[in-house]
């Protein structure tokens, strides 16, 4: 399943956000801002007047820019990045002016989608509960809420004119806790992507055109829809700045927004000369929602056994630590809770799809605590934690340690990206405290007063990325080891379940999409080690499958049809490894027109699959040979080609990518575990994805030119592809070769997990292809 | 043949270099630079140490940035991009502030190529007279020219402690007439790059690594040898700046650098407190030169006819004003040769290689100047241009109209990367003397004051890129015609030599590699419109051909072998169109290893020549396809695949380019020129290079997803490709059917203009290929 992730960056100690899979980012665009006259004060990069008015190089490589830097948060919702579509709003990815605060905003007045609030961790989801569900049409229940929260409004502690409530948890989270829906439960919108803003007498919720539909459903009449990506349709920060006076406060909860977009927002409602007002003691919507609100999560957190993790926590640790001092820092806080469970090799059930716990980690040269609910803390992970140093702490008390740190004097290594601005705001203040009771006028005369260490003296933050993100992407022989064995367990399910349903279907049992997908679960939960779907399956018949990221839902789902064509994306956790696959297939007689889009989608999967290249190339130049058969035709897809996946882990990991978009400069590393998913969607008629994970891995070639190494991929998925799908004219020896490689290697490898019926389909699709 | 094209930008009004095919240029490196705590002042990205420090994702992915960010200037020299040269010196291409002057500077102090003086169009080429080679090892004249330089420093209007002497000339033109060579003429080194520095006790000359055993054997013992590139070797500036007492001042003859050059300069000598001073009365050197100096060239100029331009120069203009409302500016100043000859469609003859005459052109709304000299111009031309509104002016006088213009409150577009340093520095000082005459304080004043259009009051600078390179880029019908009909006369030309020399090598008849160019050139010259070489001819036997730009001499050359690999890369202008074409070929039997490596890079040549990409696909995001094949047995090349060519102009233009460098966000546009020219080179061994030129055209594909078109390439070149270097066994059945149809075109076109030997040249050599 593809997913884009976005990513925050901090520069020069002042707070910049950049969207490391967003679009074709490269100087040329900072080429156009500064040619353009016209841009407005907000450092905005060029109208669409300004592209079209002129034939300039400049304006038409802008004009191209465009088209690759969509509003991020909206790509996220979409999931994908129409390289046309003209009608979004567009962003600056990279503001004039590095030392000062620029948010991205939208060009184009008539198009406003941007919403400001975004995390790093796109969209959310999550099933939401009965109770979430069962108040979402109710009108005065509605109602009943909104007055609740307004009547906080003015108390004399709070004293606010609006409150912005996003999705995300405090984490930067792509699946979330129910506790947490906070933008579900005031709204009674239970999409996974959508912000509310709540002012004294108005109510608006934006989401993206995946979920118009369900939010004009779901939302009572108290709320205005906002369809984000519709012409004339502002942001939130917009709508916020039209809607109110100048001079209102606007709260927020500071832990639901990176410390980066809580800047961007207020630098975007500081035109109107509003204040950002952070709620610290209480999110509002918790308040409304008291006693029936969801416990917090507190499944029992388990060890990671050494044997799937490959490196002990004290290696991992101790690697960390010398990081720290070679930046200068003597402390980090780790708030991503995949980035907490890898490091501490810890694993948790605290969110459907991710095996993570709810969770702040802060190691500091000496020592480390771990802020958690100490609930979930069973014995024997208390006793590990202890032999490791790591002591624990009340999850609540993360901000008064971040005092702490500050007047202990710690160096604190912060990703602004992903902490959010509870914490940073925090560390700020305590130091800007130490400071002025040390004596420095400003922050200038403190940082350039250096100890004989070479660091600043007294408590400075140190803004980088986290250190974990990369050493998490890269996977040691152990892990991968164990998603090499749980590919195998998964694809004996996945055997299992295609000839199950190739028989029912044959039969003519009326099967829905739904159903499909839950006996799928059934079958992978049969499997050794299983725990969990890692995403939401994405069952699509016919026309279903050309939305990239369709749910389907009990109600309203479709049935599988015979005659059209199926996709089926799903993945599962495991307790050594984390799967994500795509199979397309039809049960009756594809037409020519799916056949030769699916054998193009194909022969892009097999180019990449097939691809070699030099150490230090980052994935989006591998990105075209997926497309380029595609294109041939007059075809493309509207997302990338590749996301990294966690070791029994989060299913979307940064930081390498494979898209089109290159701002992402990562470059695949040997033991990176990648998607390898072009695909093809015909709009209300079908859709097409053939997904494997791939390692990266060397290859050992005759040449190594430029005294490089050179690599490629081994495959992780063993699933066959649908032979009757092919159009086996259209292909290449070379491509028909790798398929029955492919498939000789599925028979190889599954065969012996696999007895009775599965097996003979197994052997009935793993045949080699002959050309004729 | 392959050449970088380095640009340069402006942003806020202030000078910022950006280098468009200058490696991934992205946000990413921002990011580097944001969190690097270790970076010195000069906004320099991070040191290797840093990079190897820490294994965060930010400093691995800076280390993959640092192999792609080399030194332009360095680039351009060697005219490639060693992707792991990790012994160059890196630059930061996008500095930390964008509203503060940051010039590159070598981050590594072990390792320091850059010369600070660089040009927009990278390496400088001419064939300089015997009197210059003749003095170049005259131990006393070197003497002697410095002492009467160095005299000079002292004079009261002078008053300097150091000149810089680069190669350029006032347009930043990639070949220049011999009287603007004075770094050739002061230092004796008559290499195409390099920069000669003088104090008042010492003399330094800056080269690459091709020109080190020339500038050994032609510098004088007055001059130390920089070996730019070799470990410890300072740039001009860190070597100026080590050299002089803090606060000397440091010359330049201010034509001779582009205005971002200029500041870049004078941002760097700064760090000790000298003066950059611009010596606009007279260039030092041709003080020293005087009477041996040679004249100006003043070739006369010719109509460009409007059967080969297509659109005549009121069309042109009027474009061009249009594009100047638009842009709210009142005029625009135009120094690049190749863009005056465009746009008068005229063409001359002053520099080698380039049908272009030097001359400054200025555009108002209402009117247009050439400065040229008078003696060039024919009654004619004299004719024509006042038909077209344009007034004749002295060459000499640009400064002064440059003042006019300010002083008649215009509003001056300026491209800072290509207008030298004399011109938007009187510009600015005029435009200063202005607005202090009017009352104005200071420049924010100034430019916030508005009339009534929107427009400031007053003189502007309005700080853009040239508009008239994209023009140029996109042919019309008739300069497509043109390009059409003069390659397929440079292909009879090159059948009739390809067919002699064979001939001549099977007889024994021993040959040397200028020889042979000579030869080639005496058959062009019998085609009809041929003008001159387009470039120097790269005519590489053996070892020789993987000197990427290896220019054989008369006295030292090798002879063509036999049994070796023979590399021709040559063009030819014609009245009609610009050519670039190279072959590679074997008279005798090649080895497997030079078929493997032959056909691999034939692979790659295919592949792109067969791309098919959506509508605002910069010319990056096909570069892959052409490395593809020799990627996979671990081989790749040091240079861009594709450059763009004018028609019946330079032989390299802008702005497009396909190259592994993805800084260059340009779309490919229908109507572009480029080339493609993968190639594989063996050090010590042979060289291979397989080029073509080709035209972007609208493909007309059965789909056309996103309502986009879809492009590809027709070609322009058609010169067989010799069959007994393919390795068949490699090749699938399209790349043969390529091949095939190749040949057969090239029959079909050629053959028809041959006759004799040559014709059966062809034919032996245009027989299908089949698969055995």
């Amino acid at each position: 399943m593809w997913r884009e992730v976005e990513e925050t960056v901090r520069r020069d100690g002042r707070e910049r956000r950049e969207f490391k899979n967003n679009g074709y980012l490269t100087s040329q665009l900072n080429i156009a801002v500064a040619v353009n006259a016209d841009m407005n004060s907000s450092g905005l990069v060029c109208s669409d007047n300004e592209a079209s008015s002129s034939s300039s190089s400049i304006a038409l490589s802008l004009s191209t820019m465009t088209m690759y830097s969509l509003t991020p948060h909206l790509r996220n919702s979409l999931h994908c990045c129409p390289r046309q579509f003209q009608f979004f709003s567009f962003t600056l990815p990279i503001s004039l002016k590095f030392n000062s605060l620029h948010p991205k905003s939208p060009r184009n007045p008539k198009s406003h989608p941007t919403l400001i609030v975004r995390s790093s961790s796109g969209s959310i989801t999550a099933k939401p509960s009965s109770e979430l569900r069962k108040n979402s049409t109710n009108d005065s229940g509605q109602e009943e809420k909104l007055r609740a929260l307004r009547e906080l409004f003015s108390k004399p502690s709070i004293n606010i004119d609006a409150y912005i409530i996003p999705s995300q948890d405090a984490h930067q989270s792509e699946f979330i806790a129910e506790c947490y829906m906070r933008r579900a439960y005031i709204s009674g919108f239970t999409g996974s992507a959508g912000t509310a803003v709540v002012t004294k007498d108005k109510a608006a919720l934006w989401t993206d055109g995946r979920y118009f539909l369900q939010a004009e459903q779901q939302l009572s009449s108290s709320w205005v829809l906002m369809r984000a990506g519709n012409m004339g349709v502002p942001t939130t920060t917009e709508w916020l700045n039209s809607v109110l006076a100048p001079g209102c406060r606007i709260g927020i909860d500071p832990f639901l927004f990176s410390s980066d977009a809580a800047e961007e927002l207020k630098e975007a409602i500081s035109k109107r000369k509003h204040e950002l007002v952070y709620l610290y003691d209480c999110n509002l919507v918790d308040e409304v929602w008291k006693a029936s609100r969801p416990k917090p999560p507190n499944s029992p957190i388990r060890l990671h056994d050494l044997k799937y993790a490959g490196v002990d926590v004290s290696s991992k640790l101790s690697s960390l630590r010398s990081e720290l001092a070679g930046a200068g820092s003597s402390a980090i806080v780790i708030s991503m809770l995949d980035e907490v469970a890898w490091l501490l090799n810890l694993r948790g059930a605290d969110v459907p799809h991710s095996p993570v716990m709810y969770a702040y980690l802060i190691v500091e040269i000496d020592g480390a605590k771990l802020f958690i609910d100490k609930s979930k803390v069973t014995s024997e992970v208390m006793d590990y934690l202890k032999n490791a140093g790591i002591d624990l702490c009340p999850y609540e008390s993360i901000l008064s340690e971040i005092e702490s740190l500050a007047a202990r004097g710690a160096r604190l290594w912060l990703d602004t990206s992903s902490i959010n601005a509870a914490i940073v705001d925090t560390y700020k203040s305590a130091c800007d405290a130490y400071h002025s009771a040390s004596g420095y006028q400003n922050e200038i005369e403190r940082t350039s007063s250096y100890g004989s260490d070479g660091h600043s003296r007294g408590p400075t933050a140190v803004y980088r990325h986290s250190p974990i993100s990369l050493a998490k992407a890269v996977k040691n022989d152990a892990e991968l080891e164990g998603m090499c064995k749980s590919h195998l367990r998964d694809a004996v399910a996945i055997a299992q379940f295609w000839a199950w349903l190739e028989e029912e279907i044959l039969r003519g049992v009326i099967l829905t999409e739904v159903q499909v997908a839950d006996k799928l679960l059934e079958f992978r939960k049969m499997q050794d080690g299983f725990l969990d779907t890692s995403f939401d399956t994405i069952s699509g018949s016919g026309a279903n499958g050309a939305i990239i990221h369709y749910k389907p839902e009990p109600g309203t789902c479709s049935v599988v049809h015979a005659d059209k064509l199926f996709l089926l994306d799903s993945g599962a956790q495991y307790h050594d490894g984390t799967t994500d696959v795509t199979r397309t297939v039809h049960f009756g007689e594809p037409s020519s027109r799916q056949r030769e889009c699916f054998t193009r989608v194909l022969q892009g999967h097999i180019a990449l699959d097939q691809a070699v290249f030099p150490e230090n190339t980052p994935g989006f130049v591998l990105d075209a040979f997926a497309r380029s058969a595609l294109w041939k035709i007059g075809l493309d897809y509207r997302h990338g080609t590749g996301h990294g996946v966690g070791a029994a882990l989060n299913v979307h990991e940064g930081p390498q990518s494979i898209s089109f978009r290159f701002g992402n400069m990562t470059p695949l590393l040997k033991g990176m575990v990648v998607s390898n998913e072009p695909g093809y969607y015909e709009d209300h008629s079908f859709g097409i994805r053939i997904e494997n994970l791939l390692y990266v891995k060397e290859v050992d070639t005759p040449n190594n030119y430029g005294g490089l190494g050179y690599l490629g991929f081994e495959k992780l998925t063993f699933v066959p592809i649908q032979i009757k799908l092919i159009d086996i004219s259209l292909l290449s020896n070379a491509e028909i070769n790798w398929i029955n490689d492919y498939h000789m290697q599925v028979w190889e490898k599954v065969s012996t997990l696999l007895d009775g019926s599965a097996r003979q389909w197994l052997w009935n699709n793993t045949r080699p292809l002959v050309k004729p």
